[in-house]
């Protein structure tokens, strides 16, 4: 997947993210993302002068923006808000498949392992907005007030990052695809 | 805190579920839970003959159980199941206010940094499908259907998980006190 991208730093930054969102912050050593991404550790430095910190600081921009662009997807080719809700639930459950059962939020598993560490929760925090305030939008664009928007937005957030915990435990994606009806966006709750 | 306690198998367990819980699984190394609980390395391997990883699931065990009484006090003297639903998020929002913001689910941060760890999933799996057990049982208590009982355990369980990780990104207990408005367990929404 990586040989063909160009850059050693695209290639750390990708390696990264999806070593971080398997096994979290502490539990992926440095030489083994240079390994991977077949990088020599000066260019790390050079690319990274903070070293991990500010790769994972990378790699959770890079993951929170294929999320945002998923988000968006969903939401864009939508007949209704409901509508965008159950499919960005289906589709993340078809990526939790895709990953063995195995992977969390990239950002949460990158950035909160660390959390004394104040630019990670900061970075998180404004990933997350990103995230909110794409479906306010689209919220809005569907009608309702910004107020309603942004508390819809919050509400699937939260489920969708609990649904996500709760599948990993199970090792089933079966609790984000339970989720749209849960939060009343499928008809049968 | 741990001075009274009488042994050093539960100054381990109980120190090394604040310490996971601060800082992940990966994020802290055995000798810093032995200095923390003044006991030798051989009664670690003593009490937990597989170590850090044993210790971790007695330290889950033992956080879990603690949450689940939490859960079960929320709604054991709850007049309703949307009040026993408040009062659990808001006595969740002070606990991370005593935290300092910091700590998040005492067993997601235990027991998934090792995300390959089908042990560690399993014994998650367990413990959360206790919480909603406990969550489901006040829900029938209250009137609910089985079924609509657990979907509301469940949601309120997604709910949880998803307000904490905000709440740690952005370093208040705000999204789990708006969570209860969110789910329509108060009025508002």
């Amino acid at each position: 997947m990586t040989e063909a991208l160009t850059s050693t730093r695209d290639r750390l930054v990708l390696n990264a993210a999806r070593l971080f969102q398997q096994r979290g912050y502490h539990g992926v050593g440095l030489a083994e993302i240079l390994a991977e991404s077949g990088a020599p550790k000066g260019s790390l430095y050079h690319h990274f002068p903070n070293g991990k910190a500010d790769l994972a600081l990378a790699a959770a921009d890079w993951a929170g923006g294929e999320m945002q662009r998923i988000m968006a997807d969903a939401f864009e080719h939508a007949a209704s808000f409901d509508d965008g809700a159950t499919t960005l639930c289906f589709k993340l459950a078809k990526l939790f498949d895709l990953s063995g059962h195995r992977d969390g939020c990239p950002v949460s598993s990158t950035l909160f392992e660390g959390a004394a560490n104040d630019a990670f929760r900061d970075r998180a925090a404004e990933i997350f907005a990103g995230w909110i305030g794409t479906v306010t939008t689209h919220g809005v664009r569907f009608g309702l007030s910004p107020d309603a928007a942004e508390m819809m937005a919050e509400r699937l957030f939260m489920g969708l990052e609990g649904a996500w915990v709760l599948a990993r435990a199970q090792k089933t994606a079966e609790p984000l695809r339970r989720l749209p009806r849960l939060l009343g966006h499928m008809p049968g709750a």
